[in-house]
C-alpha cells in the first residue's frame, strides 16, 4: 500500500533490528526531525514486546540518577534497557550528570543500555509523536524495558508519561510547598510513588502525606505503593523495580491493561493527526484569504480570532459524509 | 454575520465592559469550560489596549509573590492590573499563598486588581486558547496591565508566555544545576531577567552566569537587563516594572513590536484551529472506519499508527483547491 522505503530507511530498519547503537540513534534523530512514516511502518511489526515504564516528577527530584539505578537493577536481572529522557531539566539533556558519569561509568558503555534525550524545544506538538516513535524504535530494537523520563510539570510531559504502562512519580522531601502542589495533579497518574533523597529531613512527612492522600482518594484495585530511595547510593531501587513489576502483573490481570494500550494508541494517533494538521496549516498559510491573511486581520482587529478560525477551519476540514448528503 | 449572542452572553459582555468582578470571573470560567465565540466576538472590539506582560520561571522561583508585588507597583502608579496564573504549582492555583494573603491582604480586595488562576489539567490544547481568552477579557474590561504567570518548564506554558509583549524570566539562586538547565531554553524568551530571593547565597553567581550567557548570545537590539529582587519585601520590584516598561518602549520603536503582535495572533488562531480539530476528531470518532476503529487496529498491531493517521487525515482534511483542480 505504501511506497517502498528509501534505501536509508531500509538500512535504519535493519540496523534497529540488529540493535546497532549508531542506527538506533540515527533512527531516533530522524523521528525527532520529522515525521518518518516509512521507518515506523518498517519497524512496527516488531514492536509491542518491551515493557514501557514512565518516570516523572518535579525538576530536582533526582529522576535521571534514579533512572540509571533502575536500569542497573534490570541489567543485573538480565534485562536490556532503553532510556528516553523528555525533560528540559534532565542532566541527560542538560549535560550536568558528570558525577553520575564517573560513579556509574560502566552503564554508559554497556551495550545492553541505550540512553537518549529528546529535544524538547520547538517541537510544537511533535514532541509526543517523536517520543512515541523513540519508544517504538527501542522496542523494535529488542530492549526488554523502555524507560521514559519526563518532568512532571507541563501538560505535554504528563500526557507523554501517561502513555507508559506503569508510571512512577518521584518526589523529594523539602522541595517546598509550591512544588509539592504539583502532587495533586500527578496523584492520578502514579502507579508507584518514589520518595527519593529519603535520607533528607522531612522524608517521613512526605511519605505520610502521600499515604494520607491515597487514603482519601477513591479506592482502586491497585493502591500505589510508596517506596523510599536514595538513588545515588542505589538504596531502595530494587524495591522500585519490584513495585513496578507487581503493578505490571496487576495490570495484565485486569481490564486496565487493555485500556492503557488503547490510551497509548489513541494519544499516538492524535499526535500524528495534530502534526499533520499543523503541516497542512503551514503549507497552506500563504493562500489568498488563508492563515497569514487571517493573522493580519486579527492583528489589525478588523476580524476577531474566533470568526477567522471558523472560516479557516471550514476550508480545511471536510464535513462528515452524513452532513454532506 | 454571526447569530446574535444568547442573553447570557450579552450580559457577560456588558458586565466585562463595566468591569464587574463577578461577570469577569464568569466570562473567564465560560472560556475555560469551552469555546465561547460569541462572547469573544462581543468583547473583541474593546481589546488591544492593555499591556500584556509575562512572568515565567521554574517552580519555587517565587513568581506569584513577585506578581503580587509587581501589581502593587502598578497600582501605586495609578494603573489597574489583571493577573492570570497558568501554573499548576502556583499558589493562586494550589492555595498555599496564605502568608502573602495575610501580608498583602489589601491587594485581594482592591477592585483595581483581578486575580485568576486557570485550570491546567485536562485542557488538552484548550489551555492556550482559554488563556488568550482570559487575557482578552481582562483587556476588554479595561485593565491597564495584564500579567500572565506561567511555570517555565513545559512547552505549553512557554508557548503561552511567549504571546506576551514583554516576558520576565524569574530565577533563584541555589535551585540546583538540574533546574538551572532550564535556563538554556528560556534564555531566548526573556526580555528581562529577575534573580529573585537575591538575599540568598549564590545570587551573585546566578546573576554573573546570566550576564555571561547574554555576552555569549548573538547581540540583539535589546539586551535583557538582570534585576535582583526579594519579592516578599518588595525589594527590586520597582526596577522590574521599570525594566519591563523600557522593553515595551524599545519594542514599539522597532519592527519587533509588530512581529510580536503577529506572533500572538498566529498562536491564537492555531490554538483555536487545534481545538476545533480535536472536537471534530472526537465527534467523528465512532464513525465506521473512524478514529476508534483505528485505535483498535493499532492496539492489535494490525495497522501501524502512521498508516492509520494518514487514512484518517485524508478523510478529515480537504485537499487544497489547486490540487483538486
Amino acid at each position: 500500500m505504501s511506497p517502498s522505503p528509501a534505501p536509508g530507511t531500509a538500512m535504519l530498519v535493519e540496523g534497529v533490528f540488529a540493535r546497532e547503537a549508531r542506527r538506533i540513534a540515527q533512527a531516533i534523530s530522524a523521528a525527532e526531525s520529522g515525521n518518518v512514516p516509512d521507518l515506523l511502518r518498517g519497524i512496527y511489526p516488531r514492536t509491542g514486546r518491551a515493557r514501557v515504564l514512565g518516570l516523572t516528577g518535579p525538576p530536582g527530584a533526582g529522576k535521571s540518577t534514579l533512572a540509571l539505578r533502575v536500569a542497573q537493577v534490570f541489567r543485573r536481572r538480565g534485562q536490556t534497557v532503553g532510556i528516553v529522557a523528555v525533560d528540559p531539566s534532565s542532566p541527560f539533556t542538560g549535560g550536568a550528570i558528570l558525577g553520575d558519569r564517573i560513579r556509574m561509568g560502566e552503564i554508559y558503555t554497556d551495550p545492553g543500555v541505550f540512553i537518549r534525550s529528546m529535544a524538547t524545544r520547538g517541537a510544537m506538538g511533535g514532541l509526543a509523536r517523536a517520543t512515541s516513535d523513540a519508544v517504538d524504535i527501542l522496542d523494535a530494537a529488542g530492549f526488554d524495558v523502555v524507560l521514559v523520563e519526563t518532568v512532571g510539570v507541563g501538560q505535554d510531559e504528563v500526557d507523554i508519561v501517561k502513555t507508559a504502562e506503569t508510571v512512577a512519580v518521584v518526589l523529594v522531601p523539602g522541595l517546598g510547598d509550591d512544588i509539592q502542589a504539583i502532587k495533586a495533579g500527578i496523584l492520578e497518574i502514579a502507579d508507584v510513588f518514589v520518595v527519593n533523597k529519603a535520607d533528607r529531613e522531612g522524608a517521613d512527612r512526605t511519605a505520610a502525606e502521600l499515604a494520607m492522600m491515597l487514603d482519601l482518594a477513591p479506592s482502586r484495585t491497585w493502591r500505589p505503593p510508596i517506596v523510599r530511595t536514595v538513588a545515588p547510593r542505589g538504596e531502595g531501587v530494587e524495591a522500585v523495580v519490584d513495585a513496578m513489576a507487581s503493578h505490571g502483573r496487576s495490570l495484565h490481570a485486569s481490564p486496565e491493561g487493555g485500556l492503557r494500550s488503547a490510551r497509548r494508541a489513541r494519544s499516538r494517533l492524535l499526535a500524528l493527526l495534530e502534526e499533520r494538521f499543523h503541516r497542512t496549516i503551514e503549507s497552506r498559510a500563504p493562500e489568498p484569504d488563508g492563515f497569514e491573511d487571517a493573522v493580519e486581520r486579527v492583528c489589525r482587529r478588523s476580524e476577531d480570532p474566533y470568526s477567522a478560525a471558523a472560516r479557516l477551519f471550514e476550508r480545511l476540514v471536510r464535513e462528515p459524509a452524513v452532513e454532506r448528503a
